[in-house]
């Protein structure tokens, strides 16, 4: 079976279950007091080049976008995101509920990116300060977006700068961030606190690890109350090194960003395989390790009946694909043969 | 150095690892569509010996707590619990967070058990129905309690009568369920749903997992609310077979009562050596794995300056001690040569 | 000055004063233990002419509203409505507030009412009982609109039929549902629970009251939570009777309808003024005592300058009108004269 | 009847009623954009001689304290209050709803009053900083207490001291704080600001007015908040004059403070009455216009068959004696004697 449905069904890559096994040796302090969540705090504060950047290692893309926004919002605040965005369509209405009750507002956009003429219009029209209407106080960016685009780093300084200059904070859902980072080839920093970032969800779940994401805050008001945060929605674990393990594997000697290019590469390598044949068209430029893509509905059928490529069907004529890090080369060749194939059979 | 802080702090068992290594086998649905998700299921079913439980695997015990108690309390409830539970001491007020703004409320009891005639006191001066006060709607037993004490099965069915005669439903924070149900030799259902119980949390990271509680909930409405909960406060990993896995193998073949038993024992054997030193005073009686004691405050502070036994002080002259699965005989003999000699020397 | 720029800034009518005057006859039970509260819930249930209705007064819309709501959905829910709705668009996010952290989902239509197309395509589309996604609980139509138009009783019935088939529950803010009922000459059981609807937010502040609105129930079940809902919330008023004598002076004797009518014939012979004279458009159609109009620009900034017709400016080009029930006949004619002067000069 | 059960049931103050009538002269804008609640504001700053004090208008007490306190507390946070603080027994958990899930703690002390050292005891216990714990965030001080007696400003001021050295606010409940005024003759700004008080719950309903209370906010930070938390909780009525002017009136040429000293003296007569009967115990001192007090179940069960003399049961031999604004001199006479006739038949 090739898998192709989400990057969050493959496996555990073995350096990062390597790290868990290496930090089982005695005790240590519980939710956090450990040498190995010290330890992850530097690696983070080197990887984004920051000097006073924190890490809160959570379980879920969830908990962290949720608990970051939360941190930024007031509870009369609106959370400004892509319509597509995950935190608006897939995550059952946390960021409201851990925000007191602050609401989540679509700003469009071609290419599943917020667009900053639209970001500026949405910020023009809002009677501030007029308590009858949620007041916008973070922007939400969704990096890669769940349609397979990535914002470039200059285009998260415009749009975070748009919003900065009426008073919102700057949030990242980086549930892909290594796929994005990996695809534009710069800087972790650059797309981040550099271009005007506050908290960033780091994700490494669906990227190799095995239950790891991470809260990083650039700024040290809003980690203060993380500790409180998380803490009360039960999300410091009390063996906590063994997600700081995974953390710190992760983004360690770039294996994170090692992991995206393969996955990275095998969806170009499929993409390539796909734009071939007549009848497949994309949906979406693919800027990293998703596509979503329409073909004929009899072709899916055919796919799905003999079930040896494995995607999720977002309409009668669309699917969704997604490479992982364990993806290989075979898998995306075989792949791309079944789908030509299947259309081919089809028309 | 002798690790006698908490049983949060000790390591991960093999059999736990191993597990976890074992599931790494390719790709798997997330967000527990897999097959060890489900497998966890029959696992629940057949130690807990009932035909429709639904075990939710969450990555902390206060997670499991706050979200099973929101599930079984309206906004405008009162959980029951005693002044020393964890869920109104150590959790921040995350039952409260989950709850819609549901209270706490202690019962007193001796040995930190909540008193049957108190709670019947409790509830008999409540103004039902009178919605200025919060309303008495669930019963919180935490077993074993803070302090090293564990309710036998009839005191829980007792407990859970009172409650349910007055439409309560009954919770148990059983973080450390298997020190209790190794210490009374019970049946795991006659300790909870048979005796009343309608939701459980299921403790198995302080006893050797690496990461992972269950709710276990004995009633398809309250499960079916979970669903969303769990998703929405950011409690479902997406590669939840990692979860299960380490909580089927802690349920099966009776490991969790066997590792239960070993942290048991070597406190008994602890508390008996503490027991033989004149100026050494138990709290209270020691049922589980856990022993608070009183010894001069200058013992204490002898053995915090050597650092060989480490455990936490609760007061100028009161410890507390905790073994686990990993505490060796070896370690409590010299834990407890190390307490007399500090004792005599503080004299 | 003549006031057209809401409803809620005309003065208290002289029945509902007298009634709370008369209510001032020595002590009575706080918290509506009172005789006219229970009063109250039979004028009630004739009006709506339904044989268990309640009654719960509260001294605002916006409480109305997020209170009936609260009690329709569970905290995983979406509250579906027009995109225009006042829920969504005026109410700070009080929905989610008091929904614990429940969300808004709009719902596209004409003329600022929910089109059925799209409901059913919006309710087509949603992977239920998956909590990745906030599950549609509740359709919540805006009776009249926040743009002046109202659905008819056969609507409402559609629509809340197409909304039961899933599930949902139907609810009505109508804060100006006087007007409605007035403008479509219908019977108020027509529009409310003979159509599907469950809770209803009935509005007497903005047409004549002092500070009084209720919710109306139709389902005992919810009535039954509203009754801890609106106390914890701080909207029981301990003086109760003042509120309710206010509503039922208002429901008595078709007092709510007939001023109701005055508003609405006072706003029919502006816009017949208004429509005569070249160069004034109305944005939407007219059901009831609000109009949406465009205008040029320098006309309004005239009107402004001068200040003797006020209304609320919406654009550059655009503003909003409210008659009521103090609105004279002398009001809408000078008024009229004014806006074709100033559209005159402008041009 | 002679009513003795609340304050809560007495009537309107002519004078109040009279400037509700008088505030109904035309449009007004709504939303506490009128001239009335500009006034207000003044008015407040006057009284309390605080040059910035702001006050916000709403309509029940549950509702000024919990809102108040929403702003004053992270939702990390915990109000510390004596037991039988209104905020604890009687509001149905609103702290925890608006707080987000904040908690309430008592802190004991005899008379309803929290006693310093008991004080100093629970904020020294505290893990500072431990997100285990809920944080002491705020002290709310019952001004007068539910028992009916009254700290002193130079109490109020110890309190609040030990308070603000850990960093916590200060808030009081003054749901009858004219009665404390009255019955110790200190200026308002002595027993609230000038103490160290953030925020005081200003009641007037309990006082003679109709349906107002307010929030009165010493801190400018705190006050900006409020203009937000108030609306989306449904507490900023539309109508706001009409509160406004109740507020103004009540507060202007001491006609607060009047009606206050009237009940409290009613009160002080009819405890003199009471305690010259044999069989008739306090069981508190009584401060203002509340009394509790012990006396045979048997008296009890009469007077409560005759129904002439209208009180609360708090038990078997204990009932609650509140005076208001109406209560007469005949009245507190003629409640004395049938005391007196009920005890002694009783025995």
């Amino acid at each position: 079976m090739i898998e192709l449905r989400s990057d969050n069904a493959a496996g555990v890559a073995p350096e990062i279950l390597a790290a868990v096994q290496a930090a089982n040796t005695g005790s240590a302090l519980a939710y956090g007091g450990d040498d190995l969540t010290a330890q992850l705090h530097d690696v983070v504060r080197s990887v984004f080049d920051h000097p006073t950047a924190r890490a809160f290692p959570v379980t879920s893309g969830t908990a962290a976008n949720s608990l970051g926004l939360s941190a930024l919002t007031p509870p009369w605040g609106a959370v400004l995101c892509h319509p597509t965005a995950h935190i608006m369509t897939s995550e059952g209405g946390a960021t409201s509920l851990f925000g007191g009750g602050a609401v989540m507002q679509g700003v469009a956009g071609e290419d599943a990116l917020v667009d900053p003429d639209a970001l500026r219009a949405t910020l023009g029209a809002v009677r501030w300060g007029d308590p009858h209407e949620s007041q916008p106080s973070v922007l939400s960016l969704t990096l890669p977006s769940d349609l397979g685009t990535a914002y470039r780093p200059e285009q998260v300084a415009e749009l975070a700068g748009i919003a900065r200059e009426r008073g919102l904070r700057v949030h990242v859902d980086g549930a892909r961030l290594a796929n994005a980072v990996a695809a534009h080839g710069c800087a972790p920093a650059d797309m981040t606190w550099r271009a005007g970032v506050d908290v960033l969800s780091l994700g490494a779940t669906k990227n190799g690890a095995l239950s790891a994401e991470a809260i990083v805050v650039f700024d040290e008001e809003i980690a203060d109350q993380l500790v409180y945060r998380t803490k009360r929605s039960g999300h410091v674990t009390s063996k906590m090194r063994f997600q700081s393990a995974q953390l710190t594997a992760y983004l360690t000697d770039g294996l994170w960003l090692r992991m995206a290019q393969s996955s990275n590469r095998r969806m170009a390598e499929l993409v390539a395989a796909l734009e071939a044949v007549d009848g497949i068209e994309l949906v979406e430029r693919v800027d990293v390790n998703m596509a979503w893509v329409d073909l004929p509905a009899a072709a899916i059928d055919a796919l799905e009946r003999v079930g040896e490529v494995v995607f999720y069907r977002m309409g009668a004529t669309r699917i969704r694909l997604v490479t992982s890090w364990e993806t290989t080369a075979e898998d995306v060749s075989e792949a791309g043969r079944r789908f030509a194939q299947a259309v081919a059979e089809a028309s």
